[in-house]
């Protein structure tokens, strides 16, 4: 058994799970004028559908719903990062600013506000909804400018807010984020049938994370908001505007954002087509095809890679000690995102990085071989043209005839010039899509 | 279920599997002048029996094989650690230094050396070997005094020497260790057969690490030895006694420690009665036994030990999503050694730090519940009183009733601090044994 060939499959069944166009199509079925979307049957005779979109994602989604709906779509709007596109027939695609949103972005929530209501009852609203989202759909509420909602992000992230403090406070400061996208498109009970298609870049997949969640009901208020103001400190750092809005909002003058059970998200269906978990659970179907007796730990993984390198490390070695936690040929993985403490002065991400301090110790483990393989899904692990990166149980021997000592490249945070030079760095290219990492262990 | 005592009654029972005496009765079988001893049979009929050890656990080691072949026992010596005593009859009991080896270690390694010199071919010779024996039992080769180690061990710390470089030095200058007991035992053919039974404190079990190893096959050369001299820098800081031994050594003109093939091991049997394996998979067989889906991930878990947490919080996390890699009610658990970088002044350990940064991961998971425990083996985790400490998903909640913030406890590394109001502290007192450290996950 090619334990790197069948490790490159297993981590390739996963990229293709997270493909966008192919992830659309699995959830959609069409016959004539019946259409289901995740099992659910949407009549099409007579309905116009609208295709709306925000996200890196999103021109290869739109792509997927022209495929299937081509002669139904009566308009669409897709904003996507600069340069993200895709050929597109019948909905229009616009570009905007990510990571920080700019004027484009508010154009392009305009558009699609405008185009969504035209939408009625009897008609179909498609949102496709990806990673960045949150940047590329920007509509501050009244009296707030786009240099108002930047400043804002700054002093949050000075004063050291935690990401779920950020949305919370962004979340209401904003026309379409939290599930008010959801409340444009009801139309107070006069609105379309929305479904969302998300594809997730967020651990979990929790819904009103993803993209800010526009479609999905929040859990935050504006007394949380005002909560993480007065927590970090930001009383004199915030404009003027913002504080304003928020204490309005505590005072009830400004709607908060839908909660779960309000009546705007009765016809709202949100639908995650590709996430960590699904890319996962397709890694492990391939796993068991190629004969592996195969355990997905977790779509949760985080902590700094090189400590987490050691776990799959320590279990690679009883799995060839006692045959736990499975018998060998054995697939051991995770899905997540690692972070990395950056103290060197070298290249490389937290997929290489994995990989390096996992190479470290499994070391001289040939016989039986152990491989260890730790790649992004978007293609770019760091600031680096690779994914991830292989090892196995002779890599450091490898390098060190090369002269190149691991313990040093990992002490660098140097892991792109260890592997670059064995062959061993997982290269796709761009994948345009994004669901965080796959890292796997094979003991055969 | 209660998944707290679940989770008590599986540590209790790898506690229980790495007791002394009961790990020393599992493998020891008497009828009348018959005795099986790991499945093999040493018939007692005209046969004397010595018994020698060395070890913090080898009084409690004694103690068994007394109870088991006191009428059979021609003498017996076992140095241990000052103050770690348990009652003896027949077997002399010696105190000695621990972790540094004082005269009383080389006084207690001529003693048991006279004493199996006594040993004929027909005689049986058992030595209890436990950790710390590296310390207790020393002998240095002519010519290099206890001084002249120390000096040796300072040197190879400071030079930040890993520990396998460190044992291969220090295995070429001792008389007992590194299969160098076997040698003397051997007596050059006319010696006793030898049984070494041993409770490994070492991740792994490797024979040739436990206690240095006395009776096990060394893997490491004067050769070896000279290499680590030359590579941490150590000509000008080593004893010249020490050096010339070691140059002695590499030119042949002392003997090497035997390796695997070597004759003298060919009447020694090594048996581990205890180790972290063997108390994990006791864990093991009790969380099945309560009817838990569980999982042995790995018995050589390392890495920072608040990082090796989230991997645990993350595989609840996916138990509840998606029924992976178990579904609950599911147990899942390591053994090995974590590692804790101090940065504050708080008091605590390794597996006390485990439990509070998985409870920070986990805070808030109580339908279903989510249980973690961590805890030594010795009963001693850190400079505390405590051998570890449980948490479950409402923990912080707990906490912050009594002020008591989560993270600024892990930032001072205050675990200790943090469980002890709570009354979560796993305490045992000193268990006499020491297999390392387990840690558990439990989601019902």
């Amino acid at each position: 058994m090619n334990l790197r060939k069948a490790a490159l499959a297993i981590y390739g069944a996963a990229l293709q799970a997270a493909e966008p166009r192919a992830a659309i199509r699995r959830v959609l079925r069409r016959e004539g004028d019946r259409l289901w979307v995740g099992g659910r049957e949407y009549p099409l005779d007579g309905t116009r559908v609208f295709v709306v979109g925000f996200g890196k994602a999103s021109a290869a989604m739109a792509q997927a719903l022209e495929e299937v709906l081509d002669d139904k779509i009566a308009g669409g709007w897709v904003t996507v990062k600069y340069g993200h596109t895709a050929p597109l027939q019948r909905i229009h695609l616009h570009e905007a600013g990510h990571p920080l949103p700019d004027a484009n972005s508010i154009r392009g929530a305009l558009e699609i506000l405008n185009l969504v209501s035209q939408a009625g009852r009897d008609d179909l609203v498609f949102c496709l909804i990806s990673g960045g989202g949150s940047a590329l759909l920007e509509l501050p509420v009244p009296g707030v400018t786009l240099e108002d909602l930047r400043a804002t992000t700054d002093a949050l992230l000075r004063s050291g807010a935690a990401i779920d403090e950020m949305n919370t406070v962004r979340k209401h400061l904003s026309e379409v984020k939290g599930g008010q996208l959801a409340r444009h498109l009801e139309h107070e009970g006069a609105g379309p049938q929305v479904v969302s298609l998300i594809l997730s870049d967020v651990i979990g997949s929790t819904l009103d994370t993803i993209a800010s969640g526009p479609t999905a009901p929040d859990s935050t208020s504006f007394a949380q908001a005002q909560s993480v103001v007065e927590r970090r400190g930001l009383r004199d750092r915030l404009p003027a505007s913002v504080l304003e809005h928020i204490e309005r909002g505590v005072r009830g003058e400004v709607p908060e954002t839908p909660k779960a059970m309000d009546s705007v998200f009765g016809r709202v269906q949100n639908i995650i087509v590709a996430d960590n978990g699904i890319a996962c659970e397709a890694a492990l179907r391939e796993a068991q095809a190629q004969g592996l007796n195969s355990l997905l730990l977790s779509t949760f993984l985080q902590g700094e890679a090189r400590e987490v390198a050691q776990v799959f490390a320590a279990m690679a070695k009883e799995v060839i000690r006692s045959q736990h936690p499975v018998p060998p040929p054995a697939c051991i993985m995770a899905g997540g995102e690692t972070t990395v403490t950056v103290r060197g002065s070298g290249q490389g991400g937290r997929s290489q990085e994995f990989a390096l301090a996992a190479a470290i110790q499994i070391a001289g483990m040939v016989e039986p071989n152990v491989v260890v393989l730790s790649a992004g899904t978007d293609g770019t692990d760091g600031p680096t043209d690779a994914a991830g990166a292989i090892a196995d149980g002779a890599t450091l021997a490898r390098a060190a005839e090369r002269g190149v000592d691991a313990r040093a490249a990992l002490a660098n945070n140097d892991a792109y010039h260890f592997f670059a030079p064995l062959g061993d760095l997982v290269i796709t290219g761009p994948t345009n899509t994004n669901v965080n990492d796959l890292m796997l262990v094979l003991v055969a």
